[in-house]
């Protein structure tokens, strides 16, 4: 095993594995045993399934102490925002755990030690890796260090908010004109649909639709900000 | 606080709750809420957000220690089976929890009691009260007295196969005729999609699509399982 990882693991978050084996399998991708069946090592991929779901209990009743006054829409929605790919990603980077991942050599050479998928199943599967060494109290510690004091910072309220954070990100090129507009809307009262699309300089650059006039247009913004970091990525 | 409730769940669970306000909580509508603004009553849908993920980390623990050779796909397919509403609203009757709701008389008039995205809320809202009020073990208990018996009899990785579930329903009433039928194929060779009509005696009662020909059958089983069980409904 890394023995660099298991001095950070130590130093940084006070966690010594018992079984080294489950540690391991946490950062071994598929590509990796299947270019090396005579190890008869596993990958992460039974680790992530578990670890998915310790995630998920422990990050949700956080969430419900920290905010007593929220209605389950708005914390489902809060969770939603912190285990989806790109958080996962980043707190795996945040950790470094992405350079201890075993990857097989294609998967290597297209770059895959930096993909947000690989690096999400990648923090779920050490999750999955340290309750089961560990137990459910080992986790919580650990998200106590990695997760917690940013729920704490409001950061991830803030990224909920789609419009706000597509103002900033198009803000940082100087002034801009960004407009919502309502395309139409649909169903009777009780089931009404609304269509949003958002324009930056008279230019559609997301369209969503809602329950609401205000959720459609969280929508739209929503799909602007995925729209602008393919197109980013793509220049890339 | 029901009287019989609380003895049903001493007696069949060996439940005692401390803070009884939890209890009461966790069998409160938002219909009932509404109604009786003077109670200052919480509804449940706070204990749900919490009970789902506690649901969902238990069921998945039990899961990678009962099927140790099986991938992450097979898990998570058979969890999906196992936390859908369906499955969730026949727990919380087979706890007989639908006599205890607390409804608002709009909910009890139009038949809310038995409606299974209440029951399924409901189930989860009790496993988030008993959570808070005793802790994640106690819900492992519970668990392991109505939930995994079943998932160790084999219920829902038979309830995965739609097409032996399918042909089973159908064959009730005699001998049957199914058959399914390649109606088109399209898309790149790597990303291809295929449709599949399943027919009874030569006419079709479901449809499906997947990326193979195989999970398209399950997909148009499962479809002819859904129109079937709401033609039933509609015939009560």
């Amino acid at each position: 095993m890394n023995e660099k990882l298991i001095s950070t693991l130590r130093e940084k978050y006070e966690i010594t594995f018992t079984e080294s084996m489950l540690l391991e399998q946490a950062f071994t991708h598929s590509s990796y045993v299947n270019e090396h069946r005579n190890l008869k090592q596993s990958d992460y991929e039974r680790l992530e399934f578990l670890g998915d779901a310790t995630l998920e209990l422990l990050i949700s009743e956080f969430l419900f102490n920290w905010y007593p006054d929220f209605p389950e829409g708005k914390l489902t929605k809060i969770r939603a925002t912190i285990v989806r790919e790109e958080s996962l990603a980043k707190f795996a980077q945040e950790c470094e755990f992405d350079q201890y991942i075993r990857l097989g050599k294609g998967e290597e050479n297209s770059n895959g030690r930096k993909r947000p998928a690989l690096l999400c199943d990648l923090f779920e599967a050490f999750l999955g890796a340290l309750l089961l060494d560990q137990g459910l109290e080992a986790v919580r510690k650990f998200l106590a260090i990695v997760v917690f004091p940013k729920i704490e910072a409001g950061v991830f309220l803030h990224e909920m908010d789609y419009k706000t954070n597509l103002q900033e990100i198009l803000q940082k090129n100087g002034d801009v004109m960004i407009s919502y507009e309502l395309v139409k809307e649909e169903g009777p009262a009780h089931e009404r649909e609304f269509y949003v699309a958002v324009k930056l300089n008279n230019e559609v650059i997301g369209q969503g639709k809602g329950k609401s006039k205000k959720s459609a247009e969280q929508e739209a913004a929503h799909q602007a900000i995925l729209n602008l970091s393919a197109q980013e990525s793509t220049q890339k």
